[in-house]
């Protein structure tokens, strides 16, 4: 096991060793069951001492992921059956012997580079699930899949021999004019030639990484943000500092002092409706963080999947439409907005910045397939502009009746503000409400949410979820939120229960 | 510029300072006239004696990559007009300032870890080349995509609304089972299970790089070996040993005495209709490889792109095929043979190596297209093996063309060997032949290659190229082999005049 020490950081050596042990566990990466190494291996593996592994074992065991007894070593704890994780795990075992019942225990030696995969553990429902709310999407239905379809293939069929070529590793230049024109029409001057096509959102935030993030750089997140962000920075080895929000988005005042102390590499924000919370950063800290960047020679990352969707007025102009020195990357996904299955998203940088993103593109697939591509510039080209407008207003639609519904049902403990745009909605519980727990019902009473912990880095104990008010059909939305409001209620007067049994009888 | 020291390495510092600033330079990652860091600021950025940066200067000026001079310091050299390099170049100067006129100079300091994309140099092909060479590829027309977008579009218009959702990151299910059908009847008994469908085998082999492999991780590759393999190991900071081949593959007998003083973490190879050199493993060396990875607990990482397209018999089994306690990735594209613009390709697995794989693939992208997968599985199941029958004879008839054009012009400093499957010839010059000059009057007078340079992880200086012979039409092949031929008889005789001048005039 592969664990990257930072000597002389103010997280001590055990709790760094046990927090990379927990995230590898908590993403099923180790799986239930598993024997840990020994505290002499780890020791002479890691060259630290013999009590710095044993704090950090005893640490593990003291958040239960672990099971240690003398003599026997620590062992993986295992979950309940409803548990998504246990499911993973059914699945390792399998695995761990080949389809010739060869062993391939040896495997556990293989020291790899994955500290964490949230987004992995937390993307399928368990197959219970009625009401997927866990899920930031669009309902399948109200996509325009055929039409897109449709384009793809008149499109192509009519450039045959075209289609059969590698693309160009920055992308369809054809696609990236009709995206020029796209932000134009959005307050985004922006050539063809300062675009890179890349397979939606994710591999653009993964390109950026991988170029500019290496052990130790400093990487500012908005708390909580999107767990695939989390994990692709914290693939890279990368110290990420996490500022706390608002309702204006990022607490620039905060990262203002941090940057003091610990200058930024690179700065990642999702400003316009934020994922998870909902909230839209301020044109005057937008303004702010752009001065930072330029203040510390630093990056931004802009995460933009949902400028379009906005229910009332457009959100303000992105932090890529201000800035003049190509400090800002801005990542435009239209994956969620038309077609997840297409995997298409554009990444504007400027200068040098760009080269090194295009470089790392071709390293890492060559390009991105021209079907796709093709695909969305016809629909975009024609069609886009109509279909999204009609599209904010069923989605809003939705957030009406989640609305409704949080209104009549919602517990005392629950509170919540319903986003300008976007698809998701934070609701966060008052009092110590156990959301493992919470959880568990929930998903046995067959409604998904988001655990806010996977949007964590630290994987703190929150006490707040996410729900996407879009992804089913209104229907299920309503009865899904009732179930789930019944189930925190259940839950919160168990726990009431529970403490008050601990109470002296007198 | 980041650049990975390895202090205790057989490579000195100064070497490995100007090594990595030479693959940044010859990658087109640092612009021509753009002046290196200073002797002193490069000493205190990487915490090295001024006498080692300056000899890694004064290397670099040696092999004629920066020009110095007292006080001004050190420059890139420029190239060529008809250099590829120089093209990109004048694209970054246009890019050296915003849309705005703002100076963008403050991202010369943004330090990244790209150390190398030769891929992405020698993809493109300049303007006035008329018989491209140099990509490894099959001429459009040959291709089946008018049938494949046909696939698509009938596949997915009956199925709207699945394509629409995101797909399994693992890939589509039915086209993993319509993988293990056509690998069955290959040999290779292997589960849906077992796969994971990835964006072409580049980004097959950057997940397993990204995975296993870290800064100092020992990588065995065969010299010379595919290009984008040494830009993605080499980005990972591997420890890359390179193993000479004869005419039965990698020298197995080399390599075993070499992982005795480096234990290997894997070993990366296209033991069939090798890429570069068309040089086929034996069925024995397969066996002795795997042998080594059972002894050593490594992984060995199979590239298989060529496989279905043998002249007259098929290849021995694949190393997978042998392998049961799942030490070998196996990487099986589908993008030469039936389409580089779907951008498929699946690898085969084993136990954690395998569910490792998926979760990094979460993090790079969430999973592959499902409309190209779609395309590709019905395709795939009803007509890919009636088509590669064809395919085959085709590839055969243009390598007889090309024998018969080098027997007939081939120079006496040019020797070959004809592969017995695949696309690429391999040709290997006597003497002393400035591959520079050649490259550039080739370009000059439209044909392109690949230098053999590109090839090696050292950038050594062989006298050796890569030309493939199924990508341009039969006559273009024709023409452009006599072309080759002409102008190295012409750099050939022009050297020796050059050295003859040398002589003595006595």
């Amino acid at each position: 096991m592969h664990i990257e020490l930072k000597r002389g950081s103010s997280t001590k050596l055990y709790m760094q060793i046990a927090l990379t042990i927990a995230d590898r566990i908590r993403s099923g990466l180790i799986e239930p069951g598993t024997r840990l190494p020994s505290v002499r291996k780890m020791t002479a593996d890691l060259g630290v001492s013999l009590v710095t592994v044993t704090k950090a074992y005893a640490e593990l065991e003291a958040i239960q992921l672990v099971r240690c007894s003398q003599g026997k070593g620590c062992y993986v704890r295992g979950t309940e059956p409803s548990d998504q994780m246990s499911r993973e795990a059914a699945a390792h075992s399998k695995m761990s012997t080949s389809d010739s019942g060869v062993s391939l225990n040896w495997q556990m030696t293989l020291v790899d580079y994955l500290p964490r995969a949230q987004l992995w553990r937390h993307f399928d429902a368990s197959p219970q699930v009625r009401y997927e709310l866990h899920m930031s999407a669009i309902q399948p239905e109200l996509l325009p899949t055929r039409d897109i379809i449709n384009s793809a293939y008149h499109l192509s069929s009519d450039h045959a021999e075209r289609m059969a070529a590698y693309g160009s590793f920055q992308g369809d230049w054809e696609l990236r004019q009709t995206f020029a024109t796209h932000f134009a029409s959005r307050g985004l001057q922006v050539t063809p030639e300062r675009m890179l096509i890349t397979s939606g959102a994710q591999q653009g935030i993964d390109l950026v990484a991988r170029t500019f993030i290496g052990p130790g750089d400093v990487v500012y997140m908005e708390a909580p943000t999107y767990t695939g962000a989390i994990d692709v920075f914290t693939s890279r080895g990368a110290k990420i500092i996490t500022v706390p929000m608002d309702n204006e988005g990022m607490r620039i005042d905060l990262l203002t002092r941090l940057c003091d102390t610990y200058p930024p590499k690179l700065i990642y924000t999702i400003p316009t409706y934020h994922n998870p919370t909902g909230v839209t950063m301020s044109t005057q800290r937008r303004a702010q963080l752009l001065n930072i960047a330029q203040s510390y020679h630093c990056l931004i990352l802009e995460d933009d999947p949902f400028a379009d969707l906005y229910f009332r007025e457009p959100p303000p102009a992105s932090i890529k439409s201000m800035d003049s020195a190509g400090h800002v990357v801005y990542i435009k996904s239209f994956s969620k907005v038309l077609s997840p299955g297409c995997r298409v998203a554009c990444a504007i940088a400027d200068g040098s910045v760009l080269t090194r993103l295009v470089a790392a593109k071709s390293t890492a697939d060559l390009g991105s397939p021209l079907l796709t591509q093709k695909a969305l510039q016809a629909y975009i080209q024609e069609q886009y502009d109509t279909y999204v407008h009609q599209l904010r207003e069923e989605l809003y639609s939705r957030l009406c009746v989640a609305s409704e519904v949080l209104e009549q049902y919602a517990t005392n403990e629950m509170q919540w503000r319903l986003p300008e745009g976007g698809l998701n909605l934070w609701l966060e519980l008052q009092g110590n409400m156990d959301m493992h727990e919470l959880h568990r019902q929930s998903l046995a009473a067959g409604v998904s949410f988001l655990p806010g912990s996977a949007c964590y880095v630290a994987e703190s104990d929150t006490t707040s979820l996410r729900i996407c008010f879009t992804v089913t059909s209104s229907e299920a939305l309503k009865q899904g939120l009732r179930i789930l409001c019944t189930v925190i209620e259940r839950v919160s007067s168990q726990q009431a229960g529970a403490t008050a049994d601990r109470l002296p009888l007198i």
